[in-house]
């Protein structure tokens, strides 16, 4: 049974770049690996005014575009050419739900944030020709994505934006995105990730839901019924319309595959596990931007790892919305994110 | 099959008070009441030195006993007359697994915290003819048990410690106990609350546990390897020995009573929803305390009630184990506690 999520319809329009074999970190193979992609505004012919953004967990190239990117917005596509890239395992990307037999569904292999990074490199080369990026940011597992770039490809990346991120995913965190992964794995329907139906397991697509709402929002968007803004009438149905839903349109194996990813996330392997060493080698000019309520990457977590980061600065935004304020529904997160990104391109 | 994890061999020795039928305030009954509590110390001939304790979710009078009680702390029996008492449905009292055909496991009547106070008072008042308590105090759901003894009994409760928990249970609190009671639900050796074998669902109560723990420690926890004071080799040793080990050994059907019972919690009931009418009648001298990391019960929530809370203070202690610190596992916390409590004691 087709997923209808990840179609043009509901997430386009994108392109693929197909990458043929691409060996992965973890010694698995991905087939004919594609990256979907969609670009807004025109690159320059001196190719200075590029811009790269990786999806975050259970986004998608278009979940970028609606929150970031316009006319006046930071991310204006009349000034830079903006490449919003769909990480692996998302699914519009190759993805477990779409991989062929025999490498579909749960035996989609292991796949690294540095995966990612080195696919997205090979598409802004070879595709774009681009040897610079004005700037690469990306918000949650698109800060672990921005890290891996700055780290992995210093002299390619000028500017870096990690936002409500980490460039090693800390204990607590490996913990809480394993309760999402058991949550949806307890679902019986999913069958050990064998399900015919891709909707089955929504029971456990639902559990996790709920687990994101509790530790993603903070505990005072629900004390002042901040979610009254969306136009929800009550906490359950905001958390059924908004955030169940969110997730029981997507393919539970292409979840647990970026959760894993997520939990996984660390740039210091390039270094031997040495974290100060791995940071060290990042060049770029780099805002390390924390949301002071985020119940997912605290502020304190966020500024230890930016205080190891040459050449960075730890900028603040406000949020009751927390860590989910990066989907862009509180109109204050994104004016000062906004503020942010400006001060940093135009520095 | 008997659960021996209630037995006096494992929590005793504990004394058990049989109130008979005792209505409840949803309109059931539980037929032979019975309140399970341990004592400690010597009632005074005068009747001035008693204090009452009542347990926190999935505790027992001996989780309390051991955390709180002895020579040399606040709660020292050389001096008062300490009643640590069990709740309803926390395994020792009257519960779902213990309750005799037909209103045994899921058929349980439904409990509110209020009906805890009402039968403690009775217990206080027919079986060792007490008038007058000292101090009532209580962690987490027994806060919310010293806060309802506190608006209930307002010419009982001489002053109330109500520790690290909330007079009426937030809306995200709310959510997060239900994420709770849907990891123990979803599996389905739960079989509705029918299960025989009372380990059956322990799957569901492992994910219970490790949502218990990414919420109820600090993210500061896991990063510094706070557990290892506890002798634990890793994250998943910790977890696995420490939270999932107390867990599995509990009644399912029990832990969703008192679950259910948290997330009801509300003193304004008495005052037809009024929160500060409801807690302007207490008259008790009241330290509300908080633990300043919280994850349940945010500081600032806390000290939203204290300020309508007349004639209390607000008092913080610190503790890098967040909110399960009430389990004693921290000498720091368990000093700042004691202090506390003996500046309330002694005023």
């Amino acid at each position: 049974m087709a997923n209808l999520y990840y179609s043009q319809e509901s997430h386009g329009p994108f392109e693929t770049y197909d990458l043929g074999d691409f060996d992965l970190e973890d010694g698995g193979r991905i087939r004919g690996l594609k990256l979907a992609y969609a670009t807004f505004g025109a690159l320059a012919p001196n190719k200075d005014n590029a811009i790269l953004f990786p999806t975050w967990y259970s986004g998608t190239s278009k979940s970028l575009e609606r929150a970031y990117v316009g006319p006046g917005r930071a991310l204006d596509p009349d000034k830079y050419f903006i490449i919003l890239v769909n990480q692996i395992g998302n699914g519009l990307s190759s993805s477990p739900h779409n991989a062929p037999v025999p490498f579909n569904g749960p035996r989609f292999p292991r796949v690294r944030i540095a995966d990612d990074v080195r696919a997205q490199h090979r598409l802004i080369t070879e595709k774009f020709g681009i040897e610079k990026l004005e700037l690469v940011l990306g918000g949650s597992m698109g800060a672990q994505q921005t890290y891996e770039w700055a780290v992995r490809f210093p002299d390619v990346v000028k500017r870096a934006a990690p936002i409500a991120g980490a460039a090693k995913t800390a204990p607590h965190n490996r913990l809480l995105v394993e309760t999402f992964i058991e949550a949806i794995a307890s679902d019986p329907a999913l069958d050990g990730g064998w399900y015919a139906d891709p909707h089955a397991a929504h029971r456990g697509l639902r559990r996790h839901a709920k687990l994101f709402a509790t530790s993603g929002f903070t505990h005072n968007l629900f004390n002042a019924a901040g979610w009254r803004a969306l136009g929800f009438s009550s906490v359950d149905d905001f958390v059924i319309g908004f955030v169940e839903n969110h997730f029981i349109q997507q393919d539970p194996n292409n979840l647990i595959l970026q959760a894993s990813k997520w939990q996984e996330n660390d740039v210091s392997r390039i270094a031997s596990g040495d974290l100060t060493k791995a940071l060290s080698r990042i060049t770029a000019k780099t805002f390390v931007i924390a949301i002071e309520e985020d119940g997912f990457f605290p502020l304190k977590d966020i500024a230890f790892e930016q205080a190891f980061t040459p050449n960075s600065k730890l900028k603040r935004v406000s949020s009751q919305w927390g860590h989910l304020a990066l989907f862009g529904v509180d109109p204050g997160y994104n004016a000062q994110i906004d503020s942010h990104l400006r001060e940093l391109l135009q520095s």
